[in-house]
């Protein structure tokens, strides 16, 4: 503490508070997309609403953060790893807004199906949901630590969203050919199904950021660490 | 020039050069789009198999501009509209890659469409296409020219390009209800455009980005300049 320079602990609460505003970000938006499938399973219109019209508070905690991030960068001169926190947490906020933006497409998928039959394959769709929410929810507990080692293990379990999207495909797909008259339902679904799966790339995004923050290198366009 | 030093003179050429880059990111993830739409119109295998090799190149581009953008940030201190434009290019380098994963995206159904019939609906699908890789050209000349007017229209354009992609869905399952034995490649159609479409939503993004790049303000989660 005692080479701490006024200026420099400033600066260094700044972050933190950036940290605090990004895991808030996270808990909306985890929120919502929750309440987004519950929309979907429970034809639940008042749930599916309150998702559409709460992103707007998503959005603005993106632009809180992009504000930040830029006085801090003009007023600060941040070297090597406060320098790529502060890159990071820009890409990290970009992506919870995303996130948010793949829950008010579930939301509306909800709304569109308040009148359809309940075709879903429910436990397939309850599962993708509940793992993408942890991917995220770790995404940011490794932000917040600055864990390149969490963050790479949640890279590795975004194949089991992916096979489970697939899997939901499958099924819907055998749905429609049994009976033409739930194609539009089902497509619907398969939409909810396709947007869970990029929350998971989403969340998988976050994590390789964390590896760069930490590390200085990317490890976004390799191979490392997934399988083929 | 009589008040340029070298060192803001260099700073300057950087910028330029970082301009160059997006740009030639943008003609390869243009480029990559057009090959991959006709890969499915033509049920080309090699040219599918050439976007996917490809895209390695575009996130190449993405990494340069990302370490560009960092080491500007730490070796000078740009202020304001320099810093700006820093942060946008980071931005826009990440929309101009994932333009590249959706033409890759594309490509693996132009794949896995090979065997099948060919019922997609043709002239929207090249429509789509073409508006948004127009978008996507119109974006990136915004950036080089800093044109705040050009990019809010741009924004204008992509109510046509999400009008496309409904008629899409509406057309493909009108067809999947007559013959359920297509639905399968009607589905993978629907991807195709629903890829288009998202490429149509980043070249929205680019263009908000030149907004804030000029006139320090964000205009992305607004309803400026668009209708409800």
């Amino acid at each position: 503490m005692s080479g701490t320079n006024p200026t420099h602990r400033h600066f260094h609460e700044e972050l933190s508070a950036l940290k605090v505003t990004l895991l808030n970000m996270s808990a909306a938006a985890q929120a919502a997309l929750a309440a987004a499938v519950e929309a979907v399973l429970q034809r639940d219109d008042t749930k599916a609403r309150a998702v559409i019209a709460g992103d707007a508070d998503i959005d603005h905690l993106e632009t809180e953060v992009e504000e930040t991030v830029i006085r801090l960068l003009a007023t600060q001169q941040p070297m090597a790893r406060d320098l790529r926190f502060l890159m990071a947490a820009m890409k990290i906020a970009n992506d919870l807004e995303r996130v948010g933006d793949h829950a008010v497409n579930i939301a509306q998928s909800a709304e569109r199906l308040l009148a359809s039959r309940l075709i879903v394959p429910v436990p397939e769709l309850l599962e993708m949901a509940r793992q993408a929410r942890m991917m995220l929810a770790d995404a940011l507990d490794a932000v917040v630590r600055g864990d390149p080692q969490a963050a790479r293990a949640i890279c590795r379990r975004d194949d089991s969203v992916d096979a489970l999207h697939q899997s939901m495909f499958r099924i819907l797909l055998t749905h429609m050919m049994e009976d033409p008259h739930i194609i539009g339902t089902a497509m619907e679904l398969f939409l909810v199904s396709r947007n869970l799966e990029r929350v998971a790339d989403l969340a998988t995004n976050i994590a390789e950021d964390v590896v760069f923050m930490v590390e200085g290198k990317s490890i976004k366009h390799h191979a490392e660490d997934r399988p083929a």
